[in-house]
């Protein structure tokens, strides 16, 4: 497997600066995240306050971004990822597509607004999943319910259900997906909670209770201390210093992981310095060696 | 005298940031330094890594900050300051043509790579001044020195020459000014140090000594800690905690004056952080008055 120097992880404003950074001093860069930028700031109706591009719509600053990764040759490798863990040197990336490796990682995965079921996190690794790819294995002859919130969701909910003995996928988004043998997809379902009865998992919604062996949960990110096991957060979160360097030696996190305030300049000059940071890391391993 | 919400001093990167930012937050923004901007920043061949705006010239690079000034309503107060007061509960701020007060200041002066004379620090305040129009009153009659580095220091020596008995201007860079009764132009002089002999102090150069009463060494900006008595230096750099706050109630600092990297793309974020701040601490003093 390739080894890369550097891996960002998201491609909002921080992750996307860190990685031309990073590539501009000449690192290798892997750049995971979703090829169509940040939400946050495609959702920016007139952004006032980046310095450089007065008044500018979200989706032209997104387009901004996107021709400087061009002009810098990165490209950004869609997955989605679900553990980091820290190898002694170097760190293993467990992707819902494919695992990675890289000397450094910098963690700029946002915060997510979207509001945890009661009970996802009281089971999770214990009945609920992240990650329908990763823990296909398990659920051979199984029932899942998979919870999508939007397109890019479904592959996932499909490949799983290849597997699985039936896949129930509830689409909390427009889903035109149609139900067929073995796959049934629900659209229009309010959650309500997520419970253990027995041996398996309920999905109670307002007008059903949905029951199976395991629950996917396919959220966009996944919360810092549940992505790298033993990383220090506080007040929600990841706590780095001036230099944006976390509890873990060669791991960094840039933007809105690190703490208000949420804007887009901020984030952005958080992962210019991460980048920097992992570097100089990266230099002192060199130094290390050659002693 | 009118009272600014934020001060902002400085007009690089951080200082245009955060002005922009504290503007749209609906305080009213002083920014003072100069209108051309950074030399830094012009001097930039092609910046890379400034998100948004890729392989860009400090030239072009700077005329985008110009025109989000614009954008804002914002100009920049042309001025250099020479001394910031903690006044209690707001600050005054002494520059070289006027005085201000705000109830908070962003220092964003940057960092000078302009090299120190020895003696220069030594004597200051006892034969060595950096502001020429603020201590003119003190050289009525007397004889003084003037270092100027470019342009714009010329205002400020021929104001000193209508007090001062006599003026010798020392032009660090290539000088058009005719020497005339009272005002002496000197060019191409290589300077080595600062002493003092008796009462008088004398500007060792290369080939010459020159003595007088006094010595004014208009420098571009002054060190933080001398700008500011009380503010916590460490390692040449104002320390700043995430939220860019410095040891002073409601002075706040960004860019290059808070450490390494030296990148423009931080000091906009730390500047965005820095207004930010600024705002929230005014929230503070508010709801303090309505307790």
């Amino acid at each position: 497997m390739d080894r890369f120097d550097v891996a960002v992880i998201g491609t909002g404003p921080a992750g996307l600066e860190a990685a031309i950074t990073a590539k501009v001093r000449n690192k290798s860069v892997l750049l995971l995240g979703s090829t169509k930028g940040s939400d946050k700031v495609l959702a920016g109706h007139e952004i006032k306050n980046y310095l450089g591009l007065p008044n500018i719509s979200g989706v032209s600053l997104q387009e901004s971004f996107a021709s400087h990764l061009v002009a810098c040759g990165l490209s950004v490798t869609e997955d989605r990822v679900n553990l980091i863990l820290d190898m002694g040197g170097y760190f293993a990336i467990q992707g819902h597509k494919e695992s990675y490796e890289a000397t450094c990682v910098i963690l700029a995965t946002g915060v997510s607004a979207a509001k945890i079921f009661p009970g996802e996190k009281e089971f999770l690794g214990r009945g609920v999943s992240y990650c329908a790819t990763c823990d296909a294995a398990f659920y051979r002859g199984k029932q899942a319910i998979v919870v999508g919130f939007s397109k890019e969701d479904e592959s996932e909910a499909v490949f799983l259900s290849e597997v699985a003995a039936k896949v129930t996928y509830v689409a909390l988004y427009e889903c035109t997906l149609k139900s067929r043998d073995g796959f049934e997809v629900l659209s229009g379902v309010e959650p309500v909670s997520i419970e253990q009865e027995g041996l398996g998992m309920v999905f109670k919604c307002h007008d059903r209770d949905l029951v199976a062996d395991g629950i996917f949960v396919l959220r966009e990110s996944m919360e810092p201390e549940r992505l790298v096991p033993g990383l220090d957060i506080a007040d929600g979160a990841v706590v780095v210093d001036r230099q944006m360097c976390t509890n873990i030696p060669g791991l960094f996190a840039a933007g809105d992981i690190t703490g208000a305030p949420f804007q887009y300049i901020k984030a952005a000059g958080e992962g210019n310095v991460a980048a920097l940071s992992a570097v100089k890391y990266m230099w002192g391993l060199k130094e290390e060696k050659n002693v």
